[in-house]
């Protein structure tokens, strides 16, 4: 078992008490400079560390972030990521991150780690599962800070950053409808997320400004969240046997974008016939086939203001009551089509 | 700032003393059962918590597991993680994930930072950027169980993990000679690598085998791994533009397959004359295009093995001494060409 040094063994080795080494270490005034030096010079041949838990204990600062996202192989979460830490390490702050898997209790299981384990702060995109928040309302009431990013909700008043998923969603299909469609399906991510509510509710603005009637028969809720390649091919099987085929889908989930080409390409589809458009951050999203037009979220640039307003929560003076809710535009790419 | 209920807190509450309250918490016998139920009772309502860092200064085993990997972003990591945490969670183990952008400061940095913080256990694989391995030796000798997968080293004792790396590009080498390329060029990762050096083996050796002259003018090194396109994308120019051209390129790292397929793709190149075959475990290579060749390695199945491997030297009651490195296979997937 893993037993670093510790002051006790020092004391021993160098016939002092524990305490002479601990104040030693501590260069405090009581103790000679000889017998500092001794110490100081014996406790780093044996790569003697302070416990940092115990300083921990003493001063409740930890330099540590916990993020815990829902996926780390989703790109969205990894580049997300990537913006939280290129800030946190240059302030000297650690990252520490746990993925969820979309189950609200390994959420649970995973904030109480962190917690438990002194971070400073945490930085939540929730899971898809989660309908109780009272585990981190708790926390939140207890004065740790929580920064929400992504998939946010409405029930802590906190900071949060999001994308504008609304707009996105109803520029999309208002591109779509432009494009001369009118029979555009929809597949959507579960409908607890604050995302596919907001996104669904843009989908809709669009159809109902442009007299397209929305059509039940055309709407299809993929609870797995694209983690089943089968729910998603089951769906996109649906949609195009329905008696009035649909000219376009419009997928409001990362992960189901990449399931529903997957979906299309087994089923031999005419890109001619259907126009696809989904959310998507993924890295290789220029390379897919069939080709996907798609919105890219500012995951990156989202990270980094995650991170700013934990930063400030965390090293606050005082209380901050006032909170900002940030909303980041997004980025539409057409593939062009001919139709 | 964050700050739970402590045992003084507690105490001053009920008129106790902190003692009393401590021992009432630890259920111990001195304690009358009424004075124990209205701590117990007090302490909930409070969302009272023992302070783990406390706990862990005695027993010193904080059931969390460190991972360092270079690139969440990587499908391989993020695979070989799930493996992990599939066999971690079941025994009761966190799991706190880091990554070093293949930064030989980061991974320094993280790796401080998780033994300091009471990990029970390691499991990393090793940034290309690291040379020096003073830092992991010297938390081995201490005894912190360590488990290194995928990109290993020899320098350090201990259970190791890896793909058939030599025989997987045998093989992949040896199927495209069957498919009768005569100049296969390489595009191989940074040099240090472990993997890097046994790819590069296996390719040579079925070159050699079948009277094939190694020609250094088809073999490039990507040093920052496929993290920069236009690296790749000049490598892969210069391989097209050498007088005698490359009928195949075979290449050995998952990242750069991707980046060789854009810079194929941007360069309009012709699938009939060159086959490209790469290591990728990438969850969307089935619909990428240009088509890949791909060879795939079991990230999963290699992180459940990790794990194993450092669960046995965490729990084992004795010194561990005998080692063991496994080899895992892997897949080859061919894409049927016309040529």
């Amino acid at each position: 078992m893993y037993k670093p040094a510790t002051i006790k063994d020092i004391a021993l080795a160098l016939k002092l008490s524990p305490s002479t080494v601990s104040r030693a270490l501590r260069d405090e005034y009581e103790i000679s400079a000889g017998t500092k030096k001794i110490v100081v010079d014996y406790a780093k041949s044996v790569n003697y560390k302070s416990n940092p838990n115990a300083v921990s204990l003493k001063n409740r600062r930890s330099y540590s972030i916990g993020i815990v996202v829902p996926e780390l192989a989703n790109s969205f979460f990894s580049q997300a990521i990537a913006g939280i830490e290129s800030i946190a390490y240059e302030k000297g702050y650690h990252t520490i991150i746990t993925q969820t898997h979309d189950s609200s209790e390994r959420e649970l299981i995973n904030v109480d780690h962190l917690a438990n384990r002194s971070v400073d702060g945490l930085l939540i995109s929730m899971s898809s599962g989660t309908a109780d928040y009272t585990f981190l309302q708790r926390l939140h009431q207890d004065g740790l800070p929580i920064v929400f990013f992504d998939r946010i909700i409405a029930e802590i008043d906190t900071f949060k950053v999001t994308s504008d998923n609304f707009n996105a969603s109803y520029e999309a299909t208002l591109s779509l409808i432009k494009s001369g469609c009118k029979k555009i399906a929809l597949l959507a991510n579960a409908p607890r997320l604050s995302i596919t509510n907001e996104r669904f509710a843009g989908y809709q603005k669009a159809l109902l400004e442009n007299d397209i009637p929305l059509r039940p028969d055309l709407i299809r809720n993929c609870l797995k969240g694209g983690s089943d390649d089968q729910e998603v091919e089951d769906a996109v099987n649906e949609l195009l046997s329905v008696r009035d085929k649909p000219d376009a889908i419009f997928i409001t989930s990362d992960r189901i974008s990449i399931s529903c080409i997957r979906a299309l390409k087994k089923l031999k589809f005419d890109p001619q016939e259907i126009m696809v458009l989904g959310f998507s951050n993924s890295d290789v999203v220029d390379l897919l086939q069939p080709e996907l037009s798609y919105i890219r979220q500012k995951a990156f640039e989202m990270g980094e203001i995650a991170v700013n307003m934990l930063l400030k929560l965390i090293e606050s003076k005082y209380p901050i009551t006032e909170f900002e809710t940030r909303i980041l535009g997004t980025e539409l790419h057409s593939i062009k089509q001919q139709r």
